[in-house]
């Protein structure tokens, strides 16, 4: 079974645990835009996303929206299954951005998993102080790096990631993934335009200068 | 010896891995204002807090804060232990807000713990998401929630805190905590003493309407 090689831990396991562990995965196959968790309503489990990019975020209140972490090949996510850790209260989303395929294991099984063998137990430490991690660096982020830079930053990874300078993106989609209203990304955008750093046009974002743009990321 | 009540899973370790723990252990006892870590510098192992408060923060390159918790009797910290936790990068600092006293655990030794115990290496991840989950709440605040909530729910908890509604605390460290600036602080307590909510003399802020700022807050 190929999904063995996306479980980093797989050759610690008893035969056992991994005759188990066969049985009860999931693998999915969803479109880009499915919307695939939201640990208010369900606890999906741990996954380990085989194609694909997943996006988890949260959203408030009011509906603002902000990206906590993407998820590549290879990347094992923890947070879809915050209801078997110890004081974890909060609501994380996960939607596919582009066509992904993953394989969930169930989150009772995993927690089982985690009190009987020390190899998961501390894989999931580490899964769990990376994200940590992560988060914290957001949050210096959004505390300490003006909105311009961040911006600047989020256009340039993008580009990398769709592999192209013309960026299909909407500001509403920008902005939630900054945590911020449209309205600042498109007077922004705006004046990226006006120093030749980006071009707009309708749905599209040119990248007309990553170079000056990197630099005011960096 | 005291140490272990403070130590939810003593009880799960072997007699060996109590008496080395009682080997390792230090005690600390240290008088208010004491700088006590700087992840970057050192890595001082798991804290457990004996009496006092302490407050963990980080540092923005150009010196400002903000306060990511605040350690009391029988809280364990793992952060002052960062660098035996995978994937984790970041600085953080500990101070003591209190005259406090606490044990710690040498990170090298909690290592081998985790590595050898099912039990420290579960009690590790729970207290690794419980961090997570402090962090995500403070996010949610910093990100959604108005400075001027954020200002009032402050005031509140440290006259809880200190157990009384005249706090000695400068705009200056107000402003650390909340991870904003001096100015910002002092403007908004000149509104909150336009509205009758707290009085301000000189090094002092006297909550003369917890009621109101309590619905503030909320």
């Amino acid at each position: 079974m190929e999904f063995q090689n996306y479980l980093p831990i797989w050759d610690k396991l008893t035969p056992d645990q991994q005759a188990r562990l066969r049985e009860v995965v999931d693998f999915r196959k969803v479109p880009k835009g499915t919307f695939i968790h939201d640990s208010s309503a369900d606890c999906l489990g741990l996954l380990l996303i085989r194609t694909g990019q997943l996006r988890t975020y949260i959203l408030s209140e009011e509906g603002r929206e902000i990206t906590l972490e993407r998820l590549f090949p290879y990347d094992v996510c923890l947070l879809s299954a915050s209801c078997v850790m110890p004081d974890m209260q909060f609501n994380i989303m996960i939607e596919a951005e582009k066509d992904s395929e993953f394989w969930s294991i169930p989150a009772c099984y995993f927690k089982n998993l985690m009190d009987e063998s020390l190899a998961v137990s501390g894989f999931a430490t580490g899964l769990m102080s990376g994200h940590f991690s992560q988060l914290m660096w957001l949050m210096e982020q959004i505390m300490w790096k003006s909105m311009d830079k961040r911006l600047a930053a989020f256009l340039l990874e993008e580009s990398q990631l769709e592999d192209t300078t013309s960026l299909k993106l909407t500001h509403e989609k920008i902005a939630a993934h900054l945590g911020t209203a449209r309205e600042v990304i498109t007077r922004m955008l705006r004046y990226f335009q006006s120093e030749g750093m980006v071009k707009l046009s309708r749905g599209t974002i040119d990248l007309t200068d990553p170079i000056k743009l990197r630099k005011l990321a960096n």
